[in-house]
């Protein structure tokens, strides 16, 4: 029915259709984190609560989304990542991104309780979060993509349980605790090359607090990352190199054969991970991820 | 810390900053709420717990963010309107958006047991919203953006109510109901001018089920207006036209400034009015909306 | 005729349309003007003739362009001024900005010889311009605009003339001069209030070399301004205020009337103008500029 | 010097950098050309001075941006391609192309006169060009892109020789010929597969007309490719496949080393080609286009 005289309005809404056969990156943010930590008192350096729950609620935004191909989480942080081949929501920025974060926001308060059963979610203290949407243009800069988080991820764990070693086990204050580390981050730069870093904050954990950094818990050092199960392949038979649809007109694929990939891949279990996805060997045996095209069922 | 082979990644982040000096108007709607309603047996043709959530919900966006100076909510969907001159989140288009869709989505399921204490909510049907940010240059366009709104609104309730009742009481199959308004709509085309649609559905109502439109409660036929209140004003003292801040460069207020109005929106109650935003009345007794100036908290 | 198989590349292109009712602003600079006018030895602090050309291509892009209601320039740059209704190319920016770029640069190269008779364009020594459109939304933003261009004339110029002056009338050398001015601008800020400079280099020009430079011309002081020349109007009878089209969804006028507006405009004479554009007498005396309605066409 | 109190109209800048990493063409059209071609009385269907002009003027454009790494024009239009890797102007969008946009405007009316001595322009009909950059994420799509447009010369070409020969030799009206043309086309389908267009309109013109198509100049068939000329390189030895710069973050070799590229390739001369740059071969003897890594230059 007609609403003329003021439908006009609708001219000044402006497109935000993310270019085609590029990577779509999602990635959410907990907002006032530090602070809903500390209200609802998570165990430091990691709270495995925490974190368990922010891979189940991830877990669910994959299964509502079968076209979401891998995620990566750490701390409060999650990346979503679409194919380049997407056409969902006809590749609108702003749908794409507010769904992720309704999506996994309402999972999140509604399996609060599960996780935090003795501790009941009060307002104002609300968990919310935040998302935008990133293009990537190749293969190559979509995995440097997932290595920065990754890489991200090993660099604040061993600086936040050296730092709360210091604090809970060494009884420093935070402020002392601080400054020595940045001291002697100073002193002993804390260098970072061909994927790894090698700072030796391993040393004060070992010889302060017999700790091995190794044995810590591979879910804070590697985070946790989310894909649909297929069978695996032996690395020597994965293909190398981009894939380069060229006028095979990338997302032109016919509707029900959309259709039928997104069936599959809803068949596909979504298995959680805390593995290193930086070498070429998580990508190789998993060819699904990067190809958009589902592999076989596992038996 | 250094991270910095990766980093590289971060260049292609685009920024989505919203001109400036203009209306941001952040419309959210209920994702796949037909069935949702339908699972979860919202009464026809308004369902007031729906409703009132919506609302309730809407109420605790407004109190987390004060740079907020209006809200208007329909059915499903919710407006939420931030002043030329607000700068929050540097007026990032997608940090806004997120917001408000993951805030509102957070209250939304917290609140839920409240106005649904008998029906738990069950995944895979949990709420979840969508949202984006359209940009209106001029106080005037922003109000016909409001009037859109409500025209709406009020043109949908009108067909819903009329069409409810025909199966509901009438005994008709959605389907003849449907027909038998789309006939009607074809012979006597429901015109609309000057902010109102006279289209003789209120006929139908009265002569076949005895119900005056306009005794309808005025939040189905109005929808809602979410405001701060502060001390209303006599509309011949209000000041007409548009606010036109050249050379006082909008948004360009110190810090401090900010954070004192800041303060006092967040001292000022947030109503929820069901009345006519299409006239200047409404405007003209809350200058402060359009002004985003505060005015004086009532005794 | 179909070229189907390549054809989805066009899906790459991505819409530019610029923000509705809202001030289209196209700002030409001349490209790396500092050594082509070394190279055809134009005259310091100011070629006449340079300025000329300017005006001159300027003229043509503005009768080309019937839709543009007001021009500025000064030294190698001009502003073209599009009206918040305009239409023309659907408002793609790119199509506004390098019909301009182009048309300018076409009749500044065809028009050389007239105003540098003895010097030929000698490649690669070609004159280009590049170029970019700003939208802006309303008409005090817009004024502002104009009002920050023209002060930025008159500061380059007071500068640039007192420092010509010592350069070549006071035999200092260009290092020399320019220390002096830097260093004289440190001890005497040049602050600017109420949209005037009170710098005294005024001063320096006086006292040495005898010059006053309110006596010098116009169009270096003050820049130089195109608009079509209608009837003048008396301020008092000027209309204050924001133009306000709400609900008059702007540049939704008829293709017809559009067309008989732009063949009113092409009948206006193209006046070049050195005037004071900052304070409101321009603009009030001219209210077609800003309302984007032709007036009378003078006797 | 400070110009305060206005400058805040700079925050209206909105920023255009284009996609890392990706590819960047700069469509140019020439504007009203029919009109234009009519007016100068240019030959039918190909004017062999206007097309040697516009490659002329390209291959200006193509010396003074060295980072442009192929072109190729057709009629009136012209596609300039900057590598992913290029960092010019930062990849500002409007920068790129009114760069182009005016160079190019600029020498096809500088040279004019040495194409058509006897017809000096006269205003107002002088050239203009618009355009565009449109962003391809891979060099797959990059050669489709220029696919598209080759095969586009093929089929306008085709039928515009058809057309004028239907016209200027056969007699017939240009009516006529337009509407015999359409219902050939539509009795036999002008189908396109694998790269060739196969409309029998070959037929008409070698019966009615004695003309071979295939002997048609080049020029006329293939558009003009321009490059820069390095030694070409044996199909065999090139490498297959996306190059996949990852970890390699694209475009940020140092400030020297693209100077030292640069220098290169101004070395190098630009060459203007008619050859098929559909099929691999051309890309494989030139291995430095897809590369963006100048090659020895020719002995």
């Amino acid at each position: 029915m007609a609403n003329s005289k003021y439908e006009y309005v609708k001219d000044f809404e402006q497109p935000d259709v993310l270019l085609p056969s590029t990577w779509i990156v999602v990635r959410i943010d907990g907002k006032g984190f530090h602070k809903f930590s500390d209200h609802y008192q998570f165990t430091k350096p990691n709270d495995r609560r925490a974190l368990d729950l922010m891979n189940a609620a991830a877990v669910e935004v994959m299964k509502e989304l079968p076209d979401l191909c891998i995620a990566y989480g750490v701390s409060d942080e999650f990346s979503f990542v679409f194919h380049p081949n997407c056409q969902l929501f006809e590749r609108r920025s702003a749908k794409l991104v507010t769904t992720i974060v309704s999506t996994f926001t309402g999972y999140y308060i509604h399996k609060w309780s599960e996780y935090f059963p003795s501790t009941p979610l009060q307002p104002p203290y609300l968990p919310s979060f935040d998302g935008r949407a990133v293009i990537y243009p190749s293969n190559g800069i979509l995995r440097d993509y997932m290595s920065w988080r990754q890489v991200d991820c090993h660099i604040n764990n061993l600086y936040n349980t050296t730092f709360w070693m210091m604090v809970l086990k060494g009884g420093m204050s935070n402020t002392d605790a601080e400054q020595e580390l940045k001291i002697f981050d100073e002193g002993h730069p804390t260098y970072f090359t061909q994927g790894t870093v090698s700072g030796d904050k391993n040393e004060i954990l070992f010889k302060r607090f017999g700790i091995n950094y190794n044995n810590e818990e591979d879910i804070y050092k590697k985070g946790s990352v989310l894909y649909r199960q297929f069978e695996l392949q032996e690395p020597e038979s994965a293909q190398e190199g981009e894939v380069d649809n060229s006028a095979v007109p990338e997302g032109k694929q016919s509707r029900s054969q959309q259709e039928r990939l997104r069936k599959l891949r809803r068949k596909a279990q979504v298995v959680v991970d805390h593995v290193d996805i930086i070498k070429n060997d998580f990508w190789e045996r998993r060819p699904w991820i990067l190809s958009g095209k589902p592999g076989k069922l596992p038996a």
